[in-house]
């Protein structure tokens, strides 16, 4: 199908932009010597995740065990899991571990306790720790709980100590190459002292960390063994504002039909609303909104137009608000791009992708 | 499924609370003899559908082909589609309006001159009218852009003209019973002056109106012929806020499994996040959540803890904050349900629904 035949919202996906994302990530690996372990949340398909393999990629992490279990079908054999063990489910991931490598997040010795109870196949377990995010993981310097959490992966055959994971969310909060430099440098530091504590014990532990604006933006991965970013493959206008990226890296955007003009507000309304590209919003220069307006000709999208903007959205609605150029030149019937806030959570909503090509792209469907 | 075997996040429906609901609206209609025409986007579901069709109701409407699609495979018959034509989908409506009785929202003369070339079968058109919401709709004192509507209407065999329609969505901007009578009042005097207006070249027109938070508040619906809301079926918190539910009539919760519990903070964290609840939040005491937390015995859910609700979502991880005495009582491998911030975006995000009864209940799966 071409671009200009969609009439439904629909999620488009430039593969070229993907894979040079893709390529760019690896490349930056290879040239600083670190693991890339690239986190598979946000594109959740095994097409994209083949333009990993390409890439060199042999190991991915996920955030859910529907994910791993999904992506353990296409053929990955090294799976980390980075979301706090859920010990309600320990059946299946007693089945995962007898047939990939898996890697689990701990964060607690109960948890660990209950992996050595329950689990017949081997882990490895890495322990996430927290140094400043405040969203999971034992605060790094709390080093009396890593060591209860160790104390039991010493003592388990089933259990094998991986190594020290962080997430430094926090990167989102802030914008601009030195802002997200001092977060970084935090993270450093809190990794380094632990691997200085830890090394010992544990000469194989392996640090792990991996936000896209670091990932992105950074050069310096001192003592870092591996990144594990995600919405790199993607971006999105978060990550432009935080400036990870540039408008021409964001990969996806969703193509919706104009069903309204009103010139007396100079909006549109378009079919593309918060169950299409999410309710996730972003505030610039005091304006919340929740996606930028490209034009949709054949060929693909164009560069965001200025003062465009979806202004809000309710379930099937999205309420945009033109500049005056647009408006005189986009009506009912036309299509327009809105390029994401958040491309995880567009791309969650929406299911698949269409790419320049006319190929759709099915995303795991963890609702089944 | 009992409620207590649930290891992934999973959406609790309360079939008793939903019914009662659905009985409840149906009998205002009744009293106030206006017609009930219920939007079935929140639940999308053939299941709940059959206790509205059990409640008397035989007319439903919807905000997108795709659900006008599976209600008609699902045997209704009278289907209002209140979302603005979209003129890139004649043949779509085309094919529906052949089985069944379709209703469109029409608010332009170019889009009912489309549905006169593109159409092959009859349809009833109304006209949305906007009254201060500031969405979709012809500005309701604006009478030649609706006279350009009608005269289209009158002069094509194909389309009939069934009345003016109103969503007055700004009830949802504000809070108790005054403040959405005001907005009330404003909107059926603007659909009173239109009757006015046109009863005499259209004698049959109807006035069709219907927020959650006018019909489950308000008792006058002088001159209304029909009302269409759609969330009171499930409610939520945000309708809790404005005045339109007690905590008792909420009819879903997402049960979510907690990963991470951390002193310090008085936090848990569950598997539970944007992809399940939405990204929704409301201000409470100047504080946004995402949510509100209740205690889930086998038997269902609790009325929300005081000092305890979702502070923040990421894409699958639910950041809980908890009070002294609810930190103390629930750990990780425990159990929480979610009050969701508006059940419509959580039903979408989730799919389907778990009853107490242990019966699963899947949605339209609009993603296929």
């Amino acid at each position: 199908m071409k671009f200009t035949e969609i009439s439904t919202p629909t999620l488009l996906l430039n593969s070229e932009i993907a894979r040079h994302n893709i390529a760019r990530m690896a490349n930056k690996c290879r040239k600083h010597d670190v693991g890339f372990n690239p986190h598979f949340k946000t594109h959740q398909s095994a097409e994209v995740g083949a333009w990993f393999r390409e890439a060199g990629v042999d190991r991915i992490t996920v955030s859910s065990i529907a994910m791993a279990e999904f992506f353990a079908d296409k053929g990955w054999e090294n799976i980390t899991l980075a979301f706090p063990v859920n010990v309600r489910e320990t059946e299946r991931l007693n089945r995962l571990a007898q047939r990939v490598k898996l890697t689990l997040d701990v964060i607690s010795a109960k948890a660990a306790i209950t992996l050595t109870e329950k689990l017949e196949h081997h882990v490895h377990i890495m322990v996430e720790v927290d140094a400043g995010y405040g969203r999971t993981g034992v605060p790094a310097s709390e080093h009396s709980r890593i060591d209860n959490i160790l104390d039991v992966a010493k003592s388990s055959e089933k259990l094998s100590f991986y190594g020290f994971y962080i997430h430094a969310g926090h990167t989102y909060d802030v914008r601009g190459k030195a802002e997200v430099e001092k977060i970084h440098r935090q993270t450093l530091d809190a990794l380094h002292s632990l691997k200085e504590t830890y090394l010992g014990r544990f000469p194989a532990l392996r640090i792990s960390m991996g936000d896209t604006p670091s990932c992105s933006m950074l050069d310096n991965f001192e003592g870092i063994d591996e990144i594990r970013p995600g919405n790199f493959v993607f971006y999105d206008v978060t990550q432009y504002e935080i400036g990870s990226c540039r408008y021409n890296d964001i990969a996806v955007a969703l193509a919706a039909p104009v069903v309204s003009a009103e010139p007396s507000r100079r909006e549109i309304v378009v079919h593309g609303g918060a169950i299409h590209l999410s309710k996730d919003s972003i505030k610039h220069d005091d304006t919340v909104h929740y996606g930028l307006i490209a034009r949709l000709p054949d060929e693909g999208w164009s560069a965001p137009m200025d003062g465009c903007r979806v202004r809000k959205v309710s379930q099937e609605h999205g309420i945009i608000t033109l500049s005056e150029e647009a408006f005189s030149q986009i009506g009912v019937g036309d299509l327009v791009a809105i390029l994401p806030v958040h491309s995880c959570l567009t791309a969650d909503c929406m299911g698949g992708y269409l790419t320049e090509q006319g190929d759709y792209i099915r995303m795991l469907n963890w609702r089944s």
